[in-house]
């Protein structure tokens, strides 16, 4: 029995799908459904090296699924074989701390959550209704990207401002990535041949989003994202930190009320603000050999920042054993670790150029043998984390 | 010739001064003008260890420095000794990088940039106004409290947003307590023997407002206050640093706009808003004494933070050779430094407790010999820093 897991990520106008055995952890399909709602929808659909596809109007996330359906049953492989359904959740609040069952009272509880991620919430969940109609009879899970730093501690979490107005808001730091960060710092370990809990890391997620955890022992003990994904590290059009001095002055000066600014911090800034082009690190590269001033200085940033709080989680540990480069840019771009790295030279850590390749499709130790702190890099698959996540917790109720 | 110096800070309703002989760098007399416009308005006036003070409505700074001149005229010394005045101004834009001698043009161009410092560039512009007109004919200087970051490198003051909207309204950071983290890093040097210029420090300016500044050879590289002084480390009504997506998710869910959220974070906020009452630290200490779990909450939080810029500006750094504490709490609270340099145990920093007195009048070693960075507690003084360069310029120009 190959016990595969369907596992789903809805956005606002797109849905992410791949079809996992779990026996053997390979992928039988994958697909993306693409502009829900938009001009030129589409569905593209991937087993093994065999490519698919259909453009044609794709109204909301119910005809999205439909479509799912449609593309397994032409091109295979059988939908309805699938033990269980994973569903991506981006805020589980205070409410959810691990993978959770769906009933209709978790649905409320998402619902309920909506006013912390209005952008991501409400997708996820008009998902969940679409897969649970065409799947009927199978278990689904909600997977939350907030779950793995629900541990945190009070002194990382806790906002120093007014503890009414927290308490009755729920403000806090809930963190986001977290299935990323926990199957990183979980592959690292088994990478390494390390107990988890014998062990600090510091892991980098860079991707278009990006965000860092420090790992104590296995526990997050602090991460960049806070009560939203916008804080934090820079990103490819989101600012991380800024000063939150800066909504009153552009209220004053601008005449921009918070949701304007928030949507520029958002949409406008990152790489994309503050180079007014691509936040694509290839195209910035490319810019940096061709003189671009500008580029060259948004990636000066980009560094700065990343190395800050670099080192604030090296203090914050005491003692750092391994520092991890996961995503996008941190599995693909050896020009960027190479320059992170050399400015880590003070705490001795130390790059080797002959292991620093461009392309990692394994975990790789990418420091010298002497190097104060084990850089590696180690390819993420939130996928995959789902779907275990996901056989773990219908295993354990069969 | 005594050569003295007044030094003027004047506040939305409040006028700090000193007059100070800059022969022997002695402070002659000092005041304050309290509650300028508002019930129970007063002056008080101390000379050496005679303290006087008269209660009478005060309207406005005008009034003020009428009372100031009484004040001089009544019980010493003389104030048309005064060979100049130096004042205040918190905020000088990219305008002014230096002390500055105040012309109509300069009076204007701190005029202009009020909308960056709304509550403190107008009482500084009213201080001046009222001091040229009792002292007309003695040169006024302005002392900027972003100057002496106006050397930042871009990378560490350029946040990662819109280029366009950031270079239209002056976006930027600019950092504040710039008198006081000059004149310490200097202090530092001097009482170590060493040149600035030879080492790397670590300035915590720890008071009701806090900001922290690396120190690279004698420039500083990056600190904590940005854009405006809210940012960065929790202060005593202050929050520092906060997700920016906080604002938006105020906007919906609780209908507050910038303008509210932003008064919360710099008036309720910081050790004020999270214990529920004061913000001094030694009453937050004795409510630990008693078992109070949100006090040490609080403490905790403002140790965290404060150890995640210390980790960050080590590793911007790349090498640390000193750690500053000063002001109120920076050099009077020896139960904060012990707690926070123990968190910097990892990094091999050492605090010696026969050395870590409560309080210092003067600059003190407070590590062991054998720890990483040399830690020590110097007594800031902004108002002989701003004495000392309102002397020099005028010296320099005589």
């Amino acid at each position: 029995m190959t016990a595969p897991i369907l596992v789903l990520n809805c956005g606002s106008s797109s849905v992410k799908y791949q079809m996992i055995d779990m026996s053997t952890e390979t992928v039988l399909a994958q697909g993306l459904v693409d502009k829900i709602g938009l001009d030129g929808s589409s569905i593209s659909h991937k087993v093994g090296t065999d490519k698919h596809s259909i453009v044609e109007p794709i109204a909301d996330h119910q005809a999205a699924l439909a479509l799912v359906v449609r593309a397994f049953a032409n091109w295979g492989p059988t939908l309805h074989e699938a033990i269980a359904v994973a569903h991506r959740v981006v805020h589980g609040g205070e409410t959810f701390r691990q993978p959770t069952l769906i009933t209709p009272t978790v649905i409320a509880q998402i619902t309920a959550l909506s006013g912390l991620a209005p952008l991501h919430n409400p997708p996820a969940l008009a998902g969940i209704a679409a897969a649970q109609s065409v799947l009927p009879s199978v278990p689904h899970v909600a997977i939350f990207d907030t779950a793995f730093f629900a541990t945190l501690p009070a002194e990382a979490y806790t906002y120093a401002i007014d503890r009414d107005l927290a308490s009755k808001y729920q403000i806090r730091k809930y963190g986001f990535h977290g299935t990323s960060h926990g199957y990183v710092s979980q592959a690292s370990a088994n990478f390494l041949g390390r107990d988890i809990s014998s062990f600090n890391q510091i892991i980098c997620h860079l991707g278009n989003g990006a965000s860092i955890s420090a790992i104590q022992a296995g526990q997050p003990i602090d991460t960049s994202m806070g009560l939203t994904p916008v804080s934090g590290l820079v990103m490819g059009t989101r600012s991380g930190d800024v000063d939150p001095g800066l909504f009153a002055y552009l209220e004053r000066s601008a005449n921009m009320d918070a949701v304007a600014v928030d949507t520029m911090l958002n949409k406008h800034s990152g790489m994309a603000g503050m180079t007014g082009g691509s936040s694509d690190f290839r195209d910035i590269w490319a810019e940096i050999r061709n003189g671009d001033d500008t580029a060259r200085l948004a990636m000066d940033i980009y560094q700065h920042r990343l190395v800050s709080y670099i080192g604030a989680y090296m203090a914050l540990l005491g003692h750092t054993d391994v520092l991890v480069f996961t995503a996008g840019v941190g599995e693909n771009d050896h020009q960027v670790r190479a320059e992170l790295v050399s400015r880590l030279a003070g705490f001795g850590v130390k790059l080797d150029p002959a292991r620093n390749t461009p392309h990692n499709q394994q975990a790789t130790v990418i420091s010298t043998d002497d190097s104060s702190v084990t850089v590696l890099v180690v390819p993420t698959n939130e996928e995959l984390a789902m779907a275990r996540a996901t056989y773990k917790l219908v295993e354990d109720h069969a």
